[in-house]
């Protein structure tokens, strides 16, 4: 593949007709059905998907079981581990069908900080720009630059939206799907990267059977144009602590003679990553598989948006000097958080009791989560750290001048998959028929999305079909979804199930 | 002065019959007195005394006003600025008294955290060891290792408390005190560093006159013997943001390219310091007085401590490899707190929006906050960070790849002076004898009181009188006063007022 930005032109040769009365028929649907498909979101978003409330996520598990069995599919509920959310599976013949689409989602998001909303995180508000919209009061067709406000709307309960209103508008075109669906959507996501996943896709491999996974995880490119990705960075989860006095101290009296564990923590992450980005651990890259021609050739040929993304997150540098998807190439150690004593107002003269630092590290091809904690492990050692994974006692405090807790969050690898199988040539045609015009072919994602762990069972396509916009405030704050991706995400399902074929 | 470990033997060599009567009478006064005066104490506890409180500093200081005139005091409430607490001034005088000494207290206190006091910072409770004491209705003697719990108790209450309990103790025993007395209590000295006080004590230098200046705050030396000081290092806050994006971003997505202002915090803070203290700004010793002979001399007999704390407080070491004391005596920057995005089981997958780290420094004779912060600012722009002291706005953000904004709080410089003038001879003689046993004598106090500010005025004998236990908690949470503390208070103050005599 030469250029990674499928034209329209080129596409229109591949099945014109077809292809333009599918995307005209879905968009026909939508337009009578726009108040619909929102209520469905509003809906999904009211019932709060977070770990905290496991209560909630098995309810919404139900509720989506219902929504596929509404419309014919055979659904099944399938436990993981006790109190955690089931795995829904839904599976949908079509007549005559050649090939089977499993279609992946989930339904959790991420924990909310509901003082930094701007409106309850599950109770979704549209906004116009900065101004609410009373969308059930006005009149569709509805502006597509609105946005609905709330946790898990965009990451990513929209695509289950999409998904069920690409299904309908097939249905009311009278559409034979061209292909048989298997829907699968897990609520483990964005707590521990789905630790419970793949023992479920082991014991369903035969109910799971397909030919290709369409992934609908993770946002669209920031030149907004459609999405597809090959690839996903892994990730690794690690929350560090490190340790002062047994009582905060006053810093005047002890200040210079007791360790202050701020700067420890400081310290420690210091040594660890510079503020270019770079990771200080030797050997770290050692696993790290070179990026291919091909990939390379993809990333070169993506449009800038650099420029336009400085300005938009208000930034005067960036770490590094790579481009935005370059950078994401490499691993990563991010700081989610640093805490420690009290700031601003309510800080006091003392020295705190410990330092806590959040840290999520993005894993590349073929790095894996055991080799990374064991190098970080031993970096900190090599370093004059006492490394423990509980809270130290007296005896163990006494013994040692620096100790830092490590206590690691599940993990995932990698994965970049091979963007010229038939049915990645296919899903990449199909989705640029259902746009009308360009998308963007990534070979690998920013974010993690745990595909590595499907191609470890099917070891065939596993494709990623994002639909929520870029700025969409994922894992943060004021989680949005523009209607215009939700609108060209419901086209894109359409195409998936309607008119994909190899 | 040879040895700074005053034994009594020695002392009571110098008015043996007077001050062993006068201790015995003090004794005898407080073992029938001690339920009254934990009440005392603890009442002016609950009268909440903190910034945060405004209404209720106004509250304590009408409170304290009016318990000087009950023991017929000349009272006057001086007011500083528009909303700021006043300063309490009173003045008594000794009929045929040749001296006069002016005892200084604050009767504010350190803001709370109240999530991390095991009980209510404003109402007391009383403590032996982990267990809660009815004291209340408890019979006196009260074991004398109980401790009362509560906000601004030990720091500095107690020291009012006490002075209020001696001028009582004289009055019973028909003592005449042997100084005029004045008084001088402020409510600004933890918040700001007493900012107003200086011109108050131009506007009323005659009010004020006095022959020796008794500072009574800050804890006793960590022997447990009863302490005086001859100085204190000074204090200067400063309150420090750096920026990341506009709002938090996935850091999947964007991690490695958009700047991580958690890892820019821990940068700025370990090119400002390094874990073991060492400030590492160019010069910025180069204001420092080498300590005297004397002073040198005198931190060397001070009894060791160093083993003891280093187990009550649980560290494996220290900062440097001085001894405590030594070690503040140099100037100090310490992390109050450092805080960005989020930690543990709220810790979002982001890129936070900015990061907060509270510092305060501690000046050493003869560095001034001015030159401080002159050096900070340089040393920071060379090291290539804009500084600014308000939140930039998206132009300056684009502008700058790094950017601090700096905002300080009131600081005022450190003190050593004379411990060899007649005045200081005779205190530190009387607070012997009224231990009965040695006392510690620091040339100066690693904590930070305004104690530059009197010598600026008086030019003459200025001399810390702390009384509460080093093991206080003061600054943090579950701020404490042992019983044996306060009970010596009382002594050392009665003696100050009954037996000081040069």
């Amino acid at each position: 593949m030469n250029s990674l930005i499928v034209g329209f032109a080129s596409l229109l040769l591949a099945s014109p007709v077809a292809a333009a009365t599918l995307r005209q028929q879905v968009d026909s649907y939508r337009a009578a059905h726009e108040a619909e498909i929102i209520t469905q979101l509003d809906a999904l978003i009211r019932i709060p998907s977070v770990a905290a409330r496991p209560e909630s996520l098995v309810a919404a598990a139900s509720n989506l079981k219902d929504l596929l069995a509404a419309r014919g599919f055979a659904t099944e509920s399938w436990p993981t581990v006790p109190g955690a959310p089931p795995v829904i599976f839904g599976s949908y013949a079509a007549p005559g069908a050649k090939r089977t689409v499993l279609f992946y989602a989930h339904y959790d998001g991420q924990p909310v900080t509901v003082s930094q909303w701007s409106s309850d995180p599950f109770v979704p508000v549209m906004r116009s720009g900065a101004k609410e919209v009373d969308w059930k009061s006005a009149r569709p067709p509805f502006d597509p630059e609105w946005r609905l406000f709330g946790r898990a709307g965009a990451d990513d309960k929209v695509t289950i939206v999409a998904f069920l209103a690409a299904f309908d508008a097939l249905k009311v075109a009278k559409r034979k799907p061209s292909v048989n669906i298997k829907v699968i959507w897990e609520g483990e996501e964005e707590s521990g990267g789905s630790a419970n996943l793949p023992a479920v896709l082991r014991a369903h491999a035969g109910e799971l059977a397909a030919a290709v996974l369409l992934v609908g995880d993770g946002p669209d490119h920031q030149s907004r144009t459609p999405t597809l990705y090959f690839g996903a960075r892994g990730s690794l989860g690690l929350e560090a602590t490190v340790y002062g006095p047994l009582r905060a101290l006053h810093d005047g009296h002890h200040g210079n003679w007791v360790p202050n564990p701020a700067m420890l923590a400081a310290t420690l992450l210091t040594q660890l990553r510079d503020a270019d980005g770079r990771i200080l651990i030797p050997n770290f890259a050692d696993d790290v598989k070179p990026l291919t021609p091909a990939e390379r050739a993809a990333i070169a040929a993506l449009p800038p948006v650099e420029d336009s993304l400085r300005r938009e997150f208000g930034i005067g540098g960036t770490e590094g000097s790579e481009g935005l998807t370059a950078s994401t190439m490499r691993p990563a150690l991010n700081v989610r958080g640093i805490r420690s004593g009290q700031v601003g107002a309510d800080a006091n003269n003392a020295i705190p009791v410990d330092a806590a630092v959040s840290v999520d590290f993005r894993l590349v091809p073929d790095q894996t989560p055991e080799h990374v904690r064991a190098k970080v492990e031993d970096f900190l050692r090599a370093k004059g750290w006492t490394v423990v994974s509980a809270a130290p006692d007296i005896a163990t405090r006494l013994a040692h001048p620096r100790i830092v807790r490590l206590a690691w969050g599940g993990g995932y690898p990698a994965l970049r998959s091979d963007m010229n199988s038939p049915a990645a040539k296919a899903v990449i045609r199909a989705a640029g028929e259902a746009a009308g015009g360009p998308v963007t072919v990534l070979p690998m994602m920013g974010a993690s999305v745990p595909i590595y762990m499907f191609y470890d069972q099917f070891h065939g396509p596993v494709i990623g079909l994002p639909i929520a916009n870029h700025d969409d405030n994922q894992h943060a704050a004021n989680e949005n979804i523009r209607l215009r991706n939700l609108w060209d995400g419901i086209t894109a399902y359409a195409a998936m199930m309607g008119a994909l074929g190899w």
